[in-house]
């Protein structure tokens, strides 16, 4: 964050590589644009900032086509149009995989109505805009693991996922002191606001929401559709922390937010109160995430 | 480029893939750290610019140690020091090969003091900062297809360049109309900025600065001087174009500025005057530059 004058510029970074975050096949090129470009955008999301720019560094492997770099252009122009984000340059280079470093930059009014991890304070209320557990079920479908959901909700969910800007710039104005999109899911992104807080995090298994679609890929996958729903990841969904009777406590259900838990003191981390087994689970990851 | 209030904010991006741009081995980690720095602060410079926070988006190969990771981020704040610059944040990413995508953030008193590449007009006077070549001599010596020179420096200069971030700025307010950073080499930049600009940059090749020690390395390659100088790249010197009498003109000489030829009407491109067969083959790659 740098500031001149009243306002503050943010700025956010996401590299994506063909392997590791998609794979060109179930991916195409212009699903590898928009998907690196919400990456970034979800982080300025979670900033309460309001996004500016954007610029793509793409390195491209032997045999790739003008033709695909333009179509991964295309699919982060795409996603760009709907977010009033400019794709203002970048850079181009050989390499040995697609590889895709996109740049967002943004504004806040001042550099306090920045957003962080970590001001979670214990009596705040737990949200999370959205539900969760479409991107990991709708990359089932595409791998064959489960099957497809007869409008293909899910996949379009996994390919295309659709940062919450206006969320988060709302959830920033109305007083919101801690969020983070989920792009690792629920169980680890929750855990990072928690430690960078020193707070716990105490979420209520039973109301988190899941995604319509989601208890059958579950059921094809032989796990909850809870476990799909905190574990999954790449929702790109926003966990926001506000202290109760802020404006956004209010504003919640018209926000499209759920309150699915309170921050207390004690060990910072999380708890997932109602969970049974897959708490208990989580809590012996609880040294490696 | 954005505006808000007063000043502009200007942001490069500059992405670096061993194989592509480096080599692990002849690179150390650190090397690789303050290579893919001093590229995207080169454009910052470039813009006349003041580089404010860089970014460093790093995607790690297998086998690489955390050790690794840290001696590329040592690297780039070695530069960064030097610089005033903060790296500020970054990513992380497994991928196939060792990738650096860095952006810098940058900031000018206001958007008519940002410089580009279009700006140079018919009567101004060329420049460059420092001298060419030893850059590329020194990638010779580190090859083995040159003998090293005694203090290694053409090898330093090759593995840790140093950004013209001064320079840029000085000459920005000096009235430059147009600059850009030598990364391909000036025979392909300056007709970056001629194509740019509309104009056609006459550069008389006697007055071209050849670096100390880069002659004996051309001997070596068999091939002249000035080619290497002109062709070699990665220098990361300013070319600069100013008019006739500005500030930057009478300055040059203090600010380590050679003045390398005119700007003229006439077809846009690069007329490298008295350079004989040489001149003639670059007319030859025109097309494809």
């Amino acid at each position: 964050m740098e500031t001149r004058g009243a306002g503050a510029a943010v700025t956010s970074v996401d590299v994506m590589v063909d392997g590791t975050h998609f794979r060109l096949g179930t991916a195409s090129w212009a699903v590898a644009g928009w998907r690196s470009l919400a990456g970034a955008l979800s982080d300025v999301a979670a900033m309460g900032a309001e996004a500016g720019e954007a610029y793509l560094a793409v390195v491209v492997p032997p045999g790739s086509s003008a033709a695909d770099v333009v179509a991964l252009h295309e699919g982060a122009q795409a996603l760009a149009g709907e977010c009033g984000v400019t794709i203002a340059g970048g850079d181009l280079a050989a390499g040995p995989a697609l590889t895709v470093a996109v740049t967002v930059t943004g504004w806040a009014a001042a550099p306090d109505a920045v957003v962080g991890r970590d001001g979670a304070r214990a009596g705040d209320l737990v949200g999370v805009t959205g539900a969760l557990g479409a991107s990991a079920a709708g990359l089932a479908v595409l791998d064959g693991r489960a099957p497809a959901d007869p409008a293909g909700a899910l996949a379009a969910r996994h390919l295309r996922p659709r940062p919450r800007l206006v969320e988060g710039l709302g959830l920033a104005r109305a007083g919101a002191r801690a969020m983070i999109d989920l792009s690792d899911g629920l169980a680890t992104d929750a855990r990072h606001v928690a430690r960078a807080s020193g707070v716990r995090l105490v979420v209520d298994a039973a109301r988190v929401p899941v995604g319509a679609g989601v208890a059958e890929v579950a059921g094809a996958l032989g796990i909850s559709p809870l476990e799909l729903a905190v574990t999954g990841g790449e929702d790109y969904e926003l966990l926001v922390c506000v202290p109760p009777g802020a404006p956004a406590d209010a504003a919640g259900e018209a926000a499209d937010i759920t309150w699915i838990g309170t921050v207390t003191d004690g060990p910072a981390g999380l708890e997932l109160a109602g969970a049974g087994e897959l708490a208990a689970s989580w809590r012996g990851h609880d040294h490696r995430l």
